[in-house]
């Protein structure tokens, strides 16, 4: 199941559903408590994959997802996100399949197109981008770190997941390949959240990136179809704060 | 908003919340009519694109959105899958700037990731696919043809939208391209909906999707992580319905 991009109303009615009639729910770390909270008469375990070698952790994971579901009847395996864009689901469902357990899979919105809706820029534009390139550097264990970004390279938009951390580098490879410095860039911290915070550059201006201290997940934005954003990030905000709050207290009256 | 792929119960919390405090709503057509009925308040007018020119019926969408938010409080533009993806939202977001209206842009289930969920195949996987290009063929009035496809060759998983109609011409630009003609396709219909049609084939095979009679929307999944569905679609599909059916029924409990 995909716990959307963080803000606990960006969940999917089936998921809250879910939630709600499941026994167990093994979670991401990086789930809002609120929505935990929905599965009101289940037992939470966390299971990050921050300590550990990720072979390891994933095999006891694995293992208690096969274990739960011979014992309850609704186990929910959490993450956040979508579980098949960057959720390292395939492993887990390959070891249900192998153990012959039903199971179901949950999408949830991705970080991506809710830092677009963040921006109000959206990733496709007519005459500007009809292609978007989601990708990450991240690897597994004894994985190779190249090629990952060749398709960005072609790319009219750009996603770059789990990459702030490298931003540096991957600027630096992406102009070796021909792609312009001036090229709009928006990393989006913390999508969804009313805190999220947004820094609007270039492909050349990229590297500064790393003097930030960030606090929570970050997608980089990249292509012309990011230029509107970068070009007045402020009014954006205010537009998207206002408009927001406005809705709540309608929807409180 | 995005309305999500298309089973009403992938729509947001958020969605729903705004919905139900909506005083009027414009949808494309393929909204699902009980997505439509949570507006319980709100009057329904129908703006598809299906007729006309672009550029007119666009305007006309346009003129009509900042029209009816200088009359209600809460006016929703709902479309199917989520905005910011091939939904053509910049330029009613455009208009809404240029007007000085308020607004926020809710995201939605886009429908790639509502395909890999039915299939229980992941687009990213570790060690086989580090990147996922969303490309579409389609174009906008007087737009070049040229290009849409180009991170599509560089993929490690693929997903082109509104692209049936043209599987052949597509497969064999790839192919002509370098991809190989082996490579997995799998050609997802409704996606999210009980009723959701498949086919498994390869880039080689894609032509004969020409033959079939299409009645939904269709995106089409190309990559080696895409080998999983291939080798095995009914065994996927009979573990998605009855885990979902045993979920109802527990639900109902």
């Amino acid at each position: 199941m995909g716990a959307g991009p963080g803000a606990p109303d960006l969940l999917t009615l089936r998921a809250a559903r879910l939630l709600a009639a499941a026994d167990i729910v093994f979670h991401d770390a990086l789930v809002h408590p609120e929505t935990l909270a929905l599965a009101e008469r289940a037992e939470k375990v966390a299971v990050g994959k921050r300590c550990g070698r990720h072979s390891t952790v994933q095999a006891f994971i694995n293992k208690r997802l096969v274990d739960a579901a011979r014992k309850h009847a609704v186990v929910v395996r959490l993450k956040g996100g979508d579980p098949m864009l960057f959720g390292r689901a395939q492993e887990e469902i390959d070891a249900l399949r192998a153990a012959g357990i039903e199971f179901q899979v949950v999408p949830g919105i991705t970080a991506a197109l809710a830092a677009a809706a963040d921006l109000g820029v959206s990733l496709s534009r007519r005459g500007v981008s009809r292609n978007v390139v989601f990708a990450t550097p991240r690897v597994g264990d004894g994985e190779a770190a190249s090629d990952w970004a060749e398709p960005l390279v072609a790319a009219d938009t750009g996603a770059i997941y789990m990459g702030a951390g490298e931003a540096a580098a991957i600027a630096a490879m992406l102009i070796a390949r021909g792609k312009p410095a001036s090229l709009p860039v928006v990393a989006v911290e913390n999508a969804s959240f009313p805190d999220s915070r947004r820094w609007t550059t270039t492909l050349g201006g990229l590297p500064r990136l790393a003097d930030e201290a960030f606090s929570g997940p970050v997608v980089l934005l990249l292509g012309e179809a990011l230029r509107a954003a970068a070009a007045d990030p402020d009014r954006v905000r205010t537009e998207f704060l206002e408009a927001a709050e406005a809705h709540l207290l309608r929807a409180a009256m």
